[in-house]
């Protein structure tokens, strides 16, 4: 990685990346863990649902570009572990309902047995649930920004990036394509919904976590979210194409045996990986004026796309 | 009804009840219609499923509250139509997730066939969650309180009501007491959590909408939302144990047939009523020192404990 080309050049005591995820990742998961309800309290299989679906798993990704996000304006490290913990539970909850049998149907998550199959689906349901409605508790229940104002404009943004014409509504899309072969348009309307807009949401949320931004950084910080969030969701297509269930941790060629529309299936492999090169030097590019405080997003956007798992 | 039970001698200007009732029911069918996405936009199948499952049904109890309890405060209509709104849309979500097969598997909803029948389950599982983001979205848009950081509290005050210790937690709880004979004290417990907690959030959001209250009316007002939430649930019990389907507009002595726990099975119905009397009572005392601005929630409380359906 040539760290100019997004014109953030390392500082000379910067920990290496890989050091950096690992004690981030570590940070979330203790924040996860003291944030969630404690194994104990009643509804104690409720509670323990919630646990199992959010803690020991996945990659944080967008934890990490909360993080990265956070490094930009000089957020304090706990104020993002909230900002990173509300936005995974969406996303674990997200990934609970998905899994339902009405929905994907699918037993294996993280390489463990998913929600509904380690409990039953009706706490699958309610563990989801109620996820969701802690997410939106800690923000606004931890002071995250100096001005309330600006901490109500994140719950906006969360609540948004998760809801119809977010998350949910990119899901049901994807629900409906099902069988149908989709326009690469089509398809990067549907993952901007369902991928793209809670990676925006936790790069949002990080940077609202310190010193406003003006409106020209917040655009550029746009730009690289668009780009990181479709190249997020084409790798995934990519990899569920290629790779083993066991290096997965997850049902691998799942989507193409579903009959869903994917990346590959619409431009083919090569085409598909060649379009993650030039959306990770879009996303480089729209960070080069941060100079070197831009430095974790940028090596997050390589992360996402040179990633094997 | 004497309304010097409860201190609140209605001012000679003052609508009677079921209009008051009427104009509001009124208000928050226009307030939800605009608030939720319309249904021409994409993605419309889910949108179409949220507006099915919050327009058009139920008696508003909920909302009801929320204004009853901003005239307490003088709170603006145009605050109290957005709050109301977010609880009614909590309430629309649980009811939605509560009607699906892994749960109570119900297929008559407010006189119409449940979400997940007149759609599909997956769409019923994503209209439900995105109903839940929306109401956080719309605290967090809405100019609601004069000062942000009270709206913060609005949100948090909603997502502990929905949540894990809160209804979903209730919903859990029921769920795993079918089949078991509960204690008088236990269904308290539950139902508290079960329905208890979102009517303490309408009334509480209502509430926040106006001037703040003080510590001693804060006090009172909780001791008002403990005995309606209370009485709102054994009334429940009592219909569904007395009432055809046809009055009720779902399915009629659905709970006692699934073998789950009511007021009815732990005391009887005559009981049962009696102690819908005692809450009644209860309620308006806490209200008597409000004097006449409390009238609309002193009604409520009559309204919840009499109704019929």
């Amino acid at each position: 990685m040539k760290m100019n080309d997004c014109g953030a050049s390392a500082p000379a005591d910067a920990i290496p990346f890989s050091a950096w995820m690992g004690s981030v990742q570590s940070r979330i998961e203790h924040a996860l863990a003291r944030l969630l309800p404690a194994p104990g309290i009643a509804p104690a299989r409720l509670h323990a649902a919630m646990r199992y679906a959010t803690l020991e798993g996945g990659k944080r990704v967008r934890p990490l570009l909360c993080f990265a996000a956070g490094e930009l304006v000089g957020a304090a490290a706990e104020r993002l572990e909230v900002a990173a913990s509300a936005v995974e539970m969406i996303h674990a909850y997200s990934l609970v309902h998905d899994d339902v049998p009405c929905m994907d149907n699918d037993v294996l998550r993280r390489g463990k047995p998913t929600v509904h199959v380690e409990f039953d689906e009706a706490t699958a349901l309610l563990a989801g649930d109620a996820l969701q409605s802690l997410a939106f508790q800690l923000l606004a229940e931890h002071r995250l920004a100096d001005d309330p104002a600006a901490q109500l404009e994140m719950v906006k943004t969360l609540a948004a990036a998760a809801g119809s014409r977010g998350m949910a509504g990119g899901q049901q899309i994807d629900l409906e394509s099902t069988g149908k072969l989709l326009a690469l348009s089509e398809l990067e309307y549907m993952h901007i919904r369902k991928t793209g807009a809670l990676i925006r949401a936790a790069v949002m949320l990080g940077a609202a976590c310190g010193a406003p931004l003006v409106a020209d950084e917040r655009a550029r910080l746009d730009r690289y979210v668009n780009c990181i969030g479709l190249a997020f969701q084409v790798v995934d297509d990519v990899l569920d194409a290629e790779a083993s269930t066991a290096t997965l941790g997850k049902t691998a060629g799942k989507d193409s045996k579903q009959g869903k529309p994917t990346f590959v299936s619409a431009i083919g492999v090569a085409d598909a990986r060649r379009f993650t090169g030039e959306l990770r030097d879009a996303a480089h590019a729209a960070l080069a004026a941060f100079g070197a405080r831009a430095r974790r997003l940028a090596e997050l956007a390589d992360f996402i796309v040179l990633r094997k798992f």
